[in-house]
């Protein structure tokens, strides 16, 4: 490690780091995209977009390196994502700054995502000596009936601005343990932290002897999603973004008969009951609704509060909401950072537009600070209280906007809740347990994620990740996730001299 | 049961055989459908189509019957099931023989396909005290994770002709056990075998108390296919039939963000080893490929024969094909009864002209009785020797041809084996273990089903039935293919009085 | 069904049920073990204890048909117990009158007992085509691991009279699935619901073609269960019984490396919390305590209840003890029939006394009837309010005495829970989410079963069932108990011409 | 690390490992128990014996620790196996080379043995974010149902001499994230690996925080054994060892109503087959046979050959037997190191007398060197060709004797492989797929490892490992090993207001 002081800008930070975690300066000198920090909004570097023909390659590339690597036995392909988690652990600081860097989120959050990839490392080791098929009762003599799991071959995955790295870390190092190569496509506008993982990762391959190749990084636009979306070499795309693209993806994957893992857009709520630990609720809601700058795909964005609890909770949130500092993520005490771009923050005040005009009485919501750069945009989190579900709280607006309204019949009060397209995550706050279990029983929530207790972000690595309805359906991360990253194949085996039939069948030749 | 005598003619019986099931003479006397025997041709029924409004609202009455469904707990849904179960076994004669009058298979496989609906239920009820999601190790605290799997909805499902009844019976003997109602769109050609599985099915609602309308038949063709695949209400689309019909079905459930289930073209092949013991050969091919007229999605159309056993064996399979009894199905002796109709027999005489242009040998394919009605068409089973696996061969024609071709390299007839867009079953005949192993292994077969000593056909309901590539990716049947008609919500319980965040986050308000 | 009046004499209907279920009048005739049915003291029976020999016979027998039964596919041993289910169903009135009358259950409970009996086997079908090994991810290459499970022989089954067959259902239909012969030894108490259970069997064992003598029922006293205990060619001795006969089982069945499953005491708690829905824990209370005239493994024996709803809670519950319908089972509106016999009233006289010098105040407890037979003993059964869990109360009486503490806090109150040698079930009431999650935690409750807001009594066949510390550690019924009932092999297959070595350990020769 | 010389003498370097190690030589200096290796005889080390009262005290302060352990997360616990997977990793090559001094292995072995231990703790850590519990379908509304499992407390591990410190690790790493304390007694024979690794934990459990003594060292003889094994805070005892050792620890752990895990002795045989592969034979016979000098519990004892294949296979093992290097395991080339002392040797001496009494003719098995050291004892593996599994061919002698016969029949060979009283593991040698398929049958081997093409030792830590028959029973590492190391609950919530008794029960009070 050099001893060099660490740069006191903000690009030079990052070149200084990148350069630390093995990236070449040439990588981010000069290119087609212009990746600005949101923190300032001043650039930190300038990529390269990939050629048009760069996506095709890319896939043949790692399709060859996948022919070599699905013979690697599985528990040696942990070892690489073991060496990766090394990496990680090892660079985490650095790794962590430069999310912080590139998208405006506090250090906390920063070492988090990073942490977070660790996590799913050390878990796919542990998948490496499982990727448990079963082994199954026949109903024929002399017969022996199994299920094994194979590789799938290149999983394409797009990944989003808000989780530059962890995201894919999460496809990646199951995909790598199941004997898949990957072609990550990252947003356009977090590029550089794609590219410092993918030199960690180049680092851990070296070490572990994987094929050349095993992991491809495209940095490109629409055009590059597009070809890799439709390139019939890729059996598995996961997508994480917008329910808008997903609607174009999952469609596009289905046509060529491809498989895909779908995380798109939340409109997470919470449900705030009469027995609610009102502390625990002030502190879960500030972060499920203000951390990331309400950027998270779990942020919690709508809270139905119990009449009997309104008048003691909102004003405390409102409290909170108010004195929540507001700035530079790198500053200790900061607790919401930019918005990753103006238009984001132009998407927020037409929102913010449209709730006031369907009766919502709106606190905070505007710019905080300008100080911090022209181009950079620091809001104060909006909370709305709205009067009914209006159509504008049916959307993801992905910015700190916490839309709270009133409920009295727990009825009604699921069924608001369940009543937006999406269906991500979902919380409920209460001390007791009818309702808790209610709202994890089949006729509460309808999310992927329900929690009690706990905002709708923030989930572990070790359960299942994703939702239901325009959520788009697909898992990552813990449970039988993995289950989607490879092939399944029934076997029956006859080592008897008899061919019986199933069903009782007889076809009898000769 | 009434003693009245069993009448001749093929409409009469499949008339009485309705009745006794409980179908209302009313239901099949006329409409737009008519429904045609292919044992002879003739007119044995004649089937309303469904006005056009009609999907909509069986989609309505099976969404109102899901919502009450959904909260019987799912051990009393298996008291459904098995009810269900026990009325197949009580009619398993019945319904077996009108999957002969309609279907045209022979009568041992008619009883063979009732069969299969009734492990199936047991296998269901089963499941019912199942339906297992995990509890999870948390990393927080006084926290506690799991995963529960609720009913999803209305399950459409989409049948064939060729398995008129039983693959209806594997997608909602799985669904109504998790809680989901079924609205079922038959082949055209086979409404009667629906009707009377239906009114078995209501029998048996009947006995459970099971909500009104669970469990929707709707007889229509395209239109109503179209209806059901865009309704919103219909979270799961199972689509069994054509790889052109599943490229149609698949990206529009994706576009409404729904769940498909696949079960499409196969193009299933067999590779005889140098070792095999060619009596088990001749019978499996035989029944595999002849089987059923050569009409199952699992029939063996592929059969590369090593160059040492190719003189010992083809003539055994030629005389086999020669000699199997084509006739009648209801008659004991004949193995192979009619084709579905006569686009089928001209489908398949178009390919054997591509096939002969492309090189091929034909034996047999030639109609082989016109005795039994102008309609009817039944041909002698064919066996084409082909010099290379041309582009007919890559198709899927559905009747009994049996591409036979020679091989040398196990590393090349793996390639061939693969080199089809189709990817659901197949099988190879060795006594060696190697290479029993290589074809089960990554290396190996590509396909969903990969069978040794058995052909591809004849798969056990134990197992989870489907197929990669252009068949579609979906799986029914067992193992945990139930959990397609389910959805999975992963929980998070906070019973401590702090919230610490997941990954080491910090996050500290007020 | 013959239409011959059903008797007036608890005997002459005993032989009337035996002769319907077909058992020869001449096996419960004559013979050394005399039944009397607890309901009136009355002869019901005299059936043969099994000559020294019978054992060793039996197991022989039994281990004959399980060489031949491990080979029939479990799918056809699943259709064995289906059929033995349907025999239960049919049947399920006059064998639930049986356990009545041999046992002295009331009617619901008696039949009760049946359906559980036609539950697990169930239960049982669904297991026969699942029985689940695992393939499993290998560190070696052209190597392949799984894991199979195979029949493990003769499993000996010892029950006790109080679940005189759902018991030993719960054992042999897993079993028998599993691919295992079973020998029974029962109760003396209770031969003839064991005889009329053996005899349904038979007939179902008759209609699948299972091999003779896969079920052995063998009626002796403590020379035969040690007999059978002893026995090397049994590898599994299933034992339900009291702690001291676990004790000795335990270590015989370890000596000769056997696999013991045990089943014994509970001295099962509930906690009753400030915030119990009270109407819901009178009704479970009740039925936890009093039913079965509290002679259930599961029974409620200990009550905790806070300060705050002592007073509240305690007199409904007195009242509901002083006015529960004792009496003869049959009666409608009875809810607690006799003891077993005379030697359970005096043990129960005994606790009380015991209870008293103590410090306990001593409700009910005294002769109920003494008009329904000299030798019937029906009881009050007793609340017993207690200062401390003294001695007597750490001990588990087979009777219906509930003694009641007062707890104030929580974490005492878990520790008193767990403050008994015995392990079984256990139950909180309380609506507070935080009380139920840390009772279930392991901080909690420390037994094999622990409820909220229900009895610790009636376990669903779906889950496992059974306890730690003294109760034995076994499992039996839902879940993954089958395995014990079966051995597991690891398997690894190398199909590749080189020899790894695992963990890279290197040993060439030559 | 240190860059003094590393010493010539094997005591000298034993001292200089366990100083860079982090064990104290006071540890080593002086006491009871006079540690000598095996290659030279020499004393290596003096440790004292723990006095009576230790092993109670060392239960008391690992209770302690569980207490608190039971409460950090699972994957906090895995954090801290990881910790010691690293110090492993950091330290492999010392302790590897320790494992060689004090027990004698080669140093393949030695650094295999190690290797184990790090994949056993990869693994482990990732269950520490699984330990899956099962939630499950209840048939009654408005409840829920699941499974839990719990850490269960003070685990007690009792190790063997040849694999000194693997098998604790096994158990160990388990426990660890299981939430369970440990108390270890490692054999007399090898207290110097267990105090280094001991040390290396301890580095581990400081770096993570663990509580104090959740890990415990006692060093001891039988008395220490069985006051560990008496012990009732002990739930668990998990035993490394003989048979007879087995026969005392299973009968007392169960009076106490504990649980055992034991792993005794072996009697492990290959069958040769016709079609073998000869040359994979002979190296997989080789490193099975004589690997670690025939001192591993898995070692091949037994090889079936046949008939058509013995004078083609006999002569080249002769050959390998007489020419294997046998020596000091230090040196490279040497693949046979010495026995353990010199009461191995005359047993193997005895063993050989009595294989030539029944008849066996005996190559090899002398002394091999004799200048080495007085007290060291060399031997040149045996094979014995005996003409029938004599007596002592169906008993473990812990040296390298392979009794050889012949076979023709399969059947027989299966009859003759089952026919010890030992069922660890077992293996074919065939390229035949019916007879490696039946081999692996309920009707072939019955063994808890059962492996084709290998040899019966070099098990991978992902599948579960132990036996059957005297073997013990037990199953450690892989697949759901953990299960025996925690406590499972079975718990229903009844969240609604009603009370459904199960079985369709009623029972209803006032």
């Amino acid at each position: 490690m050099t001893a060099a002081p660490r740069p006191d800008s903000i690009a030079a930070e990052t070149a200084y780091i990148l350069a630390r975690l093995g990236v070449p300066a040439a990588a981010f000198a000069e290119g087609a995209i212009t990746v600005r920090s949101p923190i300032s909004g001043e650039v930190i570097g300038r990529v390269a977009e990939a050629p048009a023909a760069e996506m095709s390659a890319a896939v043949g590339r790692a399709h060859a390196a996948y022919l070599a690597w699905r013979k690697v036995p599985a528990p040696k392909r942990g070892e690489l994502v073991r060496l990766f988690g090394e990496e990680l652990r090892a660079h985490k600081t650095d790794l962590g700054r430069l999310v912080t860097l590139e998208v405006g989120k506090i250090v906390s959050e920063g070492l988090g995502e990073v942490q977070e990839m660790i996590d799913i490392c050390d878990f796919a080791v542990g998948l490496s000596r499982q990727l448990y098929g079963l082994t199954i009762a026949t109903e024929r003599p002399s017969h022996r009936m199994m299920e094994t799991w194979h590789p799938v071959g290149v999983v394409g995955i797009i990944s989003a601005f808000n989780f530059p790295v962890a995201v894919w870390s999460w496809n990646a190092a199951l995909a790598l343990v199941a004997g898949d190569a990957c072609v990550w496509k990252p947003s356009e506008k977090t590029p550089l932290t794609a590219l410092a993982t993918q030199a960690l990762f180049e680092a851990a391959a070296k070490k572990a002897g994987a094929p050349e190749g095993l992991s491809q990084l495209v940095i490109g636009g629409r055009a590059a999603g597009e070809a890799l979306v439709d390139d019939p070499r890729v059996p598995v795309v996961s997508a994480t973004g917008s329910t808008a693209m997903g609607r174009q993806v999952g469609p596009r994957v289905a046509a060529r008969f491809g498989r895909s893992i779908l995380e798109l857009g939340g409109n997470n709520a919470g449900i705030v009951c009469p027995s609610a630990d009102l502390d625990l609720v002030v502190r879960g809601v500030a972060f499920a609704a203000m951390g990331t700058a309400g950027q998270r795909c779990t942020t919690l964005r709508r809270l139905f509060v119990h009449d009997s609890v309104y008048d003691a909770l909102v004003p405390r949130l409102k409290k909170a909401y108010g004195s929540v500092k507001v700035g530079d993520p790198r500053e200790a005490g900061v607790l919401v950072g930019p918005l990753i771009d103006i238009r984001s923050f132009e998407a927020m005040q037409s929102a913010l537009d449209r709730a006031r005009a369907a009766g919502g009485t709106v606190h905070g919501g505007e710019r905080a600070r300008d100080d911090l750069g022209a181009d950079a945009r620091y809001v104060r989190p909006a909370l709305v209280e709205m009067p009914t579900q209006a159509e504008i709280v049916c959307h993801e607006t992905f910015a700190p906007i916490l839309y709270v309204m009133r409920w009295s019949s727990f009825e009604d009060v699921l069924a608001l809740h369940n009543g937006v397209p999406q269906g991500l995550s979902s919380s409920i706050f209460t001390r007791d347990l009818g309702e808790a279990e209610r709202f994890l029983s089949v006729e509460g929530s309808d999310c992927g994620i329900a929690n009690v207790n706990i905002g709708p972000s923030g989930a572990e690595i070790g359960g299942a990740f994703g939702g239901e309805k325009e959520t788009g359906g697909g898992r990552e991360s813990g449970s039988d996730a993995w289950k989607a990253y490879m092939r399944r194949a029934t076997n029956t085996i006859n080592y008897g001299r008899d061919l019986p039939l199933a069903q009782g069948v007889t076809f009898d030749v000769e």
